[in-house]
């Protein structure tokens, strides 16, 4: 029986030389291992999303070049944007044909394409209305070595299973079939894919998969992105489904090739990609499923958020050529787990915490900074602010007089940002900023002081997973047989920014347990204020909550980017609303 | 002879009751003038754009809700969006009938809309096929008073003139001709419009206008949004045009109502807004067009310019309920034009200037500041950052041992940012940042430096322009008897970020002439580095604006609104491509 390589590829978005190169090193070990063909993911030779890249002429023609170009030693399937033949049409998202057959040969680019995206997607991270033209013609690989293979991408199944959020006029999965019982004979289904990551996505795209599995009678095979470009991540897992249900699951946030027998998943492997810089992080078993398993019992939705949030940083550092991160080390929660994300991702020798205390900084937050450092094994130093901020608060004694007293807080804030940043810029470091997703959807951080940073891997993090995180981190740790590196007094005394005497959270937020709660049912759930209240939720605590969410707005349009893990983040460019809105709700 | 009233508004995202309020004022005003019927622009109610607002069900229905309930003596037509009737269908972009016939009357719904968006823009600045499902019928409101309007929307017109980057299926200006041509009697075709602002733009639109009613055979009268909603601006200049070329044109940058009579341009009116707050920059004339004029002589782009940057930061700050403005006035160019702006935007009373020099700073730059202080009449404090500077140089001696000397230098810029951002805080004041669109794009700036601010008036004007502007303002001063606030000195200096002795910033940028017309082949003519080399640019400065170009892109991620003035501007959000993709252009 043959077999087909799905090669799950780690694009840098624009790098198309780069890209085609590990195209052919996962293609060369899938052959070693005894692959057939290769299906690669959607759009691999440039990676997704390639966002307005897309817009410029010589960006699409280099792509769908360098796809043409990949050396094959077996018949594969690279997904490309496609030029239109007329200059006022869009390109389309589409998959060239490569292999043995065309080394050599350069003519006929039109007769190697075998698929053209049908549905769009325009929702949510999406905007492939902007950048491509729908096609309505399914795609079909014939004598694809010994297979006739169905080609899909992405978006295409969705329809099918009615998971979109909107309907489209046409079905690729339901086309397929019908040709099916025309009696074409198609061996199975592919589907090149680049379908981002969020806690539980994984259990709708099984679903997906199996009802396009389902619909088609023949094994249903999908092929997706893994890692991380700027804050978009990718998850991997590709999996096939067989029509009576069975599937089976690759590994998230690993490169490499998961070698499909159509038998069944008992004859199908998962190869680790064998470059030295390839994305490993978390198990690499592939996960068998009976057909009436979701996933739901093998799948720690834990690791996988902790896993997901190190490979954005992972990534984003490898892609942007960062070797080393600089972080404020308080001793509270947030930058404890920060750290341990940063050691995770590039290695603790390559991680700095500084530890700023001020005249409100608590020895035991000094202590706690410390043991977290030394437990990861990362670079620390303590760099007192008093002397600069008695200094500072001396210049400014006329600015604050009679002003609000926050601002007189910001100033300690303002302060370690100073310093961070001075460290990253003398140093060729990133600073990483540490607030996570509740805090900053309440605007309780500082603009340009703990804001400050390229990259907020914990941004798109409630806060009580936060903890959770810290938790599966010190266990990690204990059965690696080491210390466990955010202490218990971190992981119990109460929340504290610590920039006035004896200040706690709970000052200015609701306990974070509730707060999470409400933002949770909003920003995840979609409700408004009304639907929270007929749900239970106080209403004086929801209009506070939200309040705060929309006053706060400007400080999230200048946050640095957050890998996206929940199913609605903030910071995805200008879908956010307008910071000058007015607040409706009010307006009823 | 019937006259209709373009009703010129400038609405507030998401704020309903306000625009509707204002929408009823503004009927009000035409019809005490003689309007017999009145037409709103695109999305009034809610005002363009709402962007993800309009995800929610909630806000859709809201909004046609508060449209349908508008209370006007004589026929009007309302952009609002309009719900789908099945959920899984999106909302549509239309426009509804509200008058004296419908007081008090609630049911019918669905009678009322009289068109529907069928052209949805999705590039540039749109996003709509995001948002919308679109028609394929074109509008008509028969029985509008004594008339039969043709309706469109926006894009719609666009088609007809081939001015869209990619070409629709449908044209409903053609569709319209041909019921014409059928014998429908159509009096004139109206477009409800939200047409944003750049340079040049308005050459453009008045074309696609003549167009209309060439291709119609009958009057063309377009009523467009006019003020600033964060980075997007619209000039407004709502316009008729008559099949035979003539063209009257309203003013830019101020609410209010152009009322038209269709026998032509002579017997049009222009009304300004009798709103206490309503946008009025820039002269209230009409522009009468005579078939062969394009407005070139009448229309002067530097002061288009200028009242389009003012008009920014002025709804700006009225639409976030922001009254007062800080910045660092450093004598330089950039903080000089800032605070011209700032004055004109929200009265140089309400906006203060502070001087903050260091060790590296001139006496005449400090003369120079106060000398634009003084003249625009607006606040001025001096506060030395240099004891500040020297106790954080002591803490930060071992940090910065041995680094990149960029880290010193920036600390001075984030001192004063500490500095400003503190003023704004204790003062519940806006602090802008003064940056240019030349050394944003090359990160000659410092993040949470000089790029700190909730607004960048100037973050989309090349340099060459800033000057241009401040002589601008000069001569605006002149022509009121007062002084020019912008200095001979701060003029005619070489540009220097002060950080350093004696530095200048052509030590690390071209001249700015030459690095403006190298950016702006780029960025707003699309070249590429092939391109411009073929153009007779230097290929080594080519390659290092670029590169600078490309490797600041991290900077921008973190950038302030902007006013978008120029047909490319940064920061739209998402369509940036990602800050970690690799340099393609490198790549071949």
């Amino acid at each position: 029986m043959s077999s087909i390589a799905l090669l799950q590829l780690d694009p840098t978005v624009g790098d198309l030389v780069h890209n085609a190169h590990r195209l052919e090193g996962l293609v060369a070990l899938a052959v070693e291992n005894g692959a057939e063909v290769a299906v690669s993911t959607e759009l691999a030779v440039c990676g997704y999303p390639p966002r307005d890249l897309l817009l410029e002429h010589d960006f699409v023609q280099r792509s769908i070049q360098a796809a043409l170009n990949i050396a094959s030693p077996v018949p594969l399937l690279v997904g490309t944007p496609v030029p239109a033949e007329d200059s006022r049409s869009l390109p389309t998202n589409g998959v060239v044909r490569c292999g043995p057959e065309f080394s050599g040969r350069t003519g006929n680019q039109q007769g190697r394409i075998v698929a053209e995206k049908q549905l769009l997607p325009t929702y949510d991270v999406f905007d492939e209305a902007r950048y491509f033209a729908a096609k309505n013609r399914s795609g079909l690989a014939r004598s694809f070595g010994s297979l006739n293979l169905g080609v899909t991408v992405c978006e295409d199944a969705w329809q099918s299973a009615g998971l979109t959020p909107s309907a489209y006029a046409q079905d690729p999965i339901e086309h397929l079939a019908e040709w099916c019982r025309q009696g074409v004979a198609i061996n199975a289904t592919v589907n090149l894919s680049a379908s981002p990551f969020h806690t539980e996505k994984f259990t709708t795209r099984l679903h997906v998969a199996r009802h396009a599995a389902s619909v088609l009678g023949h094994p249903f095979l999908l092929a997706n992105q893994v890692g991380g470009n700027d804050d978009l991540l990718f998850d991997g897992r590709s999996l096939v489904a067989w029509p009576d249900g069975r599937a089976i699951v690759a590994p998230s946030w690993r490169e490499g090739v998961l070698l499909v027998d159509l038998r069944g998943p008992e004859h199908c492997v998962w190869l680790d990609s064998t470059e030295t810089d390839a994305l490993c992080i978390g198990p690499s078993e592939v996960l068998v499923l009976s057909a009436d398993e979701t996933g739901q019992g093998q799948l720690d939705a834990l690791d996988e958020l902790t896993d997901a949030v190190v490979t954005g940083l992972a990534d984003y550092c490898r892609k942007s050529n960062i070797s080393s991160i600089v972080l404020g080390l308080s001793g509270g929660i947030d930058s404890a787990v920060a750290a341990c994300v940063a050691a995770a991702a590039i290695g603790a020798a390559n991680v700095t915490g500084l530890s700023m205390p001020s005249r409100h900084s608590s020895q035991h937050s000094m202590d706690d900074a410390e043991h977290t450092a030394k437990a990861l094994g990362m670079g620390y130093e303590v760099h007192a602010i008093d002397a600069m901020h008695r200094s500072v608060e001396a210049t400014m004694t006329e600015v604050l007089e009679n002003g609000h007293p926050v601002a007189g807080e910001n100033l300690q804030a303002r302060l370690r940002a100073l310093l961070v940043m001075g460290y990253a810029n003398a140093r060729s470091s990133m600073a990483i900023s540490t607030g996570n997703k509740s805090e900053i959807a309440q605007g309780y951080c500082t603009l340009y002081g703990d804001m400050a940073g390229g990259y907020a891997p914990l941004g798109d993090v409630y806060k009580m997973d936060v903890y959770a995180m810290a938790e599966r981190f010190n266990q990690r740790a204990v059965e690696a047989g080491q210390t466990p590196p955010v202490s218990s007094s971190t992981l119990t005394k109460p929340p504290s920014a610590e920039l006035a005497p004896d200040q706690v959270d709970e000052d200015s937020l609701p306990p974070y347990e509730v707060l999470d709660a409400v933002l949770q049912a909003h920003i995840e759930g979609g409700m408004n204020a009304d639907e929270m209240v007929a749900q239970g939720f106080d209403e004086a605590l929801v209009m506070d909550v939200l309040t705060r969410l929309e006053r706060n707005e400007h400080k999230r349009w200048q946050m640095a980017p957050a890998p996206r893990v929940s199913s609605r983040a903030f910071g995805q460019g200008w879908r956010r609303p307008l910071a000058s809105r007015h607040d409706w709700r009010g307006a009823a």
